[in-house]
């Protein structure tokens, strides 16, 4: 295998190869060496200075990526655009042309508009990681997913996947698909009939309505989070109907007669689309996950300060 | 007196002994000198990763915590509320534990609900300081304030202390009774009747009304910050008759006769609570206790990280 | 030349002499150079704290000085005074002098009332960095401008240079006046009659209401940011009109028959101000402003922790 990424962004998981994902999963096993030493930090990226540049809020993946960098020893600057001169009317490749001259060397950026980071790279010199952007892609959650199914279960080819939930408007679906078909892995997506996109057949996966169904199908249910603040209201069954439909609850696992592992990308809502005594059993790895999502954004920047 | 402290959570001055709480001062002493040094920083928690996890704003304290953990050298990550994930229904412990998976070793937390702390305190396995929880504690507080009296008055223990003001929504207030009768000082409290809870005297602490005899009586005044945010209107005088009955000012202190104390926890309301003359005066204390806050914050992070 | 700063705080232009800031001009030659090498860093500030302190939102100043402050190894604390106890009611010298009781020895400042930082030098001992004092001084900015003019051109001292735009809501137009003309430069102001301040000919500046005739005098043009949110509608042309009258085109350039240096401190409005091909040519230097930004940041911070 190579040592070196095929790309110099990380834009999304459809321009990865299976090689790329794969050099990136064993960098991370080294790492999530270092952040469980008693000293967590390598000097790698001393001299790497990178801007978390958030568009849109986020909390969680922001103290991610911050994590992984400082555990790098890479210099980190936080831009948030809601204090920004976005609203003074600037456009975007402005604003980040301005933080590049800075002598920025990396961009970590999430924004609501599909393709907005694939739009920079082609104008700019710097790495960009694309940490979300809108509905289209997710890519280093859909790595710290494989890598923690990688993780529990030996390998993720040859391994069945259900991802459950609001696949219409969901980044994490869309870079789950990608990855874990390049991996090898059969995908299957479950879900009320309107929040599944029309394209979405032609993405090779299984589609299931029922969910009892689809976990009898699967080893791997990553359940969605139901994301309140997407929807709109006429495409949606009630809350109550959804977590009636499609919760993961105890009943519905035990009734299976075998034992799948649970993933969620949080934050999660115990009670709808998750009951809380599933999202703490043993098999359940969400913990796991965000664990593991320090040490895969480490490795993602890494090999990205590589490719300069 | 032992070397280390009784307990493994800063929760709250109750659960401390008088013991653990010499030792914080006393370890605040070494800090305090290495602050005033041209190199202010140790290394001490070169190794100790903090997040700084405020459900609150708080410019001040965070930034004295904040301060404090890198002058000790430790890895500081902001996590604030307000722009996260506890918006979208996740629950606390869901929250917390989250960012102890990204392998953080201590969390300093403030938070609106009295007890978030204590009951986290049993769910998670880092250390945790209470950087405030509602209306309950906040114990770095009433530390710094005792440090501060120590280094003035040179013991705590016999001396005679009087809180003024809204004893009722002050976490400041009840942190400051316990940790200065565990140091064996004689504590006061002063205010509108409306603004003393019902339970006050069942703390040991004295009552007046009088805000003169009440400073005939003390050796130090502490003079609470008027919070016109947690007020309830019908219960509170208004301000003007707040500041004519209860307000330090140069006249009511020169009628003494004696030099008292003056300390406050800031931010202050001059011509409220406390006349400029007087918060300007020798005799007030209130950026030492500032100043002082930063060491015994030090102490208090690096004897916890001993409990780890 | 000296070697020290006749000032112990940058408090705006007016203030410094023209060896101060060729001192500053020239110090930032060594730093561009630092910021321009594969390790971007200097120890010379690692045992200082320096505090950004701003009242105002900045993102883009604020990330200026901050890699700055990291590029020099400082300690970093960012006081944002949104969040802040300043709502509280406490005065501005309070605030401050809290922050420096928690031995913090630089304050880099933005607020939005002329004379805040002028205000604060007189009461406080560490050094204050005026990043920005309502519409009266912005000194970083015009010292970045002049650098990038002498980069440019080989030196200010002779050059004819044009600020065209909003002068009378300018902090950048009055800094910017006051430093050309300290480096020996000839300053024209052009603008509509209603956004140029009555005292402007009492500067020592001309005044032209003709962009065209403006740009044929000079040898650069620095255009400002129309600021939509300081405006007051009923003395504005509209954007519109603006533009037509105003507004750097490539078409207006090409009438010159000679080549000018295009400036613009950001963010800029493609299209009201200045037109996009006009913002991309060779000879608009706005992005070597935000490199220079840096430069010039540091030097100035550097000068003033030798002036402690």
């Amino acid at each position: 295998m190579t040592q070196h990424l095929s790309v110099k962004h990380l834009l999304g998981i459809k321009n990865l190869s299976a090689d790329d994902i794969r050099l990136i999963l064993d960098t991370a096993d080294d790492f999530k060496e270092v952040i469980n030493r008693p000293i967590k930090k390598v000097p790698s990226l001393r001299d790497i200075t990178v801007a978390n540049v958030f568009f849109e809020n986020s909390t969680r993946t922001r103290l991610s990526f911050e994590l992984a960098q400082k555990r790098l020893s890479a210099d980190v600057v936080n831009f948030s655009a809601s204090n920004s001169s976005v609203k003074k009317g600037e456009t975007l490749l402005d604003t980040v042309n301005n933080i590049l001259s800075m002598k920025v060397d990396m961009i970590v950026m999430r924004h609501s508009s599909p393709g907005a980071p694939h739009f920079l790279s082609r104008h700019i010199k710097a790495n960009i990681v694309n940490a979300g952007d809108g509905t289209h892609e997710h890519p280093t959650q859909a790595l710290l997913d494989a890598y923690s199914i990688r993780e529990r279960l030996g390998e993720v080819g040859g391994k069945k996947v259900v991802i459950i939930g609001d696949i219409l408007h969901s980044r994490v679906a869309l870079s789950n698909i990608f990855c874990l078909q390049k991996l090898g892995a059969e995908v299957m997506v479950c879900g009320p009939n309107t929040l599944l996109p029309r394209y979405i057949r032609e993405l090779g996966v299984q589609v299931e309505l029922d969910v009892d169904r689809a976990l009898q199908w699967c080893d791997v249910a990553n359940v969605l989070r139901i994301q309140m603040e997407r929807q709109q209201a006429r495409y949606f069954p009630s809350l109550r109907e959804y977590s009636l439909y499609f919760g993961l609850t105890k009943e519905r696992l035990q009734r299976l007669g075998k034992e799948i592992v649970v993933m969620h990308p949080g934050p999660i809502n115990r009670g709808v689309e998750i009951s809380s005594d599933v999202a703490d059993a043993p098999n359940a790895i969400i913990l796991d996950q965000v664990e593991n999502g320090v040490a895969v954004r480490m490795a993602v920047l890494y090999l990205l300060a590589q490719q300069q």
